[in-house]
């Protein structure tokens, strides 16, 4: 499948990669065309790694990653262009994040709404669904590299976007039964707001090597 | 020892009755000395169950455990005295929880400030800890109901008053390896922003019988 990663960052390319070796095609988009972080990664990535504008990324992928910076998703989101993500998958991994005030950082975006419901009003006619924004990019594509089970979570409004977010996370490495679906997209209020404790954990344990699984 | 429970909610009664079973002679703080819950609890609980005020509780207890609801926790301190809590553990289990648009809940204090830290700041001379406020209180005080490890969190600016709230969950039946210091009392910020995603785990599973563990 054809995806676009929108977002050159750590947790971009990470994800991207990982679509490279499960035997997608991944266009990276950044804000321009000649990104070198975009270039970097496109040139190692493999033959079917390509790299362009928000704009260009968006038009070429059956389904969207959001890995963009959390303050700047609806800018990149709005150049990526609706028409581009009408009806498309937009799967939101974005935290945001304000650092303004040192770290750890505050949430620019929280309580009565999210970041993820943002996106979705932004763009009626895509279907976004939240998920793996809860940990570190490298247990995102790689859960076995923790020891124990452990959960990611699942919202969105549209039932069949999420089942297909689900099997996807599953050819990540996600057990079926640690992918948690918290239901409507509004529930990313939750677990934006989490990321706050997420970040006292990584500063108790000196680690970003982390996640929570749901004990009942 | 002779605790304070400020709150005659279902919170405070629990928390009471566990205290009282582990031998601790307890009393019952509400805004006023006939309070009939207080009241009902005291001539259930035993012979070294009391009830009274605010100011009754506070002044009586060597230590006070906060479980006020959120909204109204200032005010019950300010009432409790600034001089009956001067110099004392100070254990907030208290959630900001704001249910003015319904359920699930927003918060009423959240992001760059916590509502224990505004707890800390109105009783300077006052050792707060914040911890427990993460699960429903069945969990609370019988963590074994759970299949499982999970973790309670704590945290404070008085590593004293952290050690002596580590013992008393302990005794509550708490693995020591459980309790996770997250460190100064600021990171109540995360742990009190992630009740918002608690919310969500509640009615994704339809019970509030769940708690986290920190896997790494």
């Amino acid at each position: 499948m054809r995806v676009a990663v929108l977002g050159t960052g750590v947790v971009g390319r990470t994800i991207g990669s990982k679509l490279m070796q499960l035997g997608h095609e991944v266009t990276m988009g950044s804000r321009s065309a000649d990104n070198e972080s975009a270039g970097g990664w496109a040139s190692e990535a493999g033959e079917k790694a390509e790299h362009g504008t928000f704009e260009d990324a968006a038009a070429a992928g059956e389904l969207v990653f959001n890995c963009t910076a959390g303050t700047a998703s609806l800018e990149a989101l709005a150049a990526a262009g609706a028409d581009n993500l009408s009806g498309k998958l937009l799967i939101d991994v974005s935290n945001p994040l304000d650092f303004s005030g040192g770290f750890p950082p505050s949430l620019s975006v929280m309580g009565d709404d999210s970041l993820a419901e943002q996106i979705q009003r932004a763009h009626p006619d895509g279907r976004v669904v939240k998920t793996l924004h809860t940990m570190n990019c490298a247990v995102m594509v790689d859960p076995g590299r923790l020891s124990g089970d452990h959960d990611v979570f699942v919202c969105g409004d549209d039932d069949g976007a999420k089942a297909q977010v689900s099997e996807l996370l599953q050819s990540f490495g996600w057990p079926a039964g640690s992918v948690v679906d918290l239901g409507e997209l509004s529930a990313a209020r939750g677990t934006e707001a989490y990321v706050l404790l997420w970040v006292r954990l990584y500063g108790a344990f000196s680690t970003g090597d982390l996640n929570i699984k749901v004990v009942r």
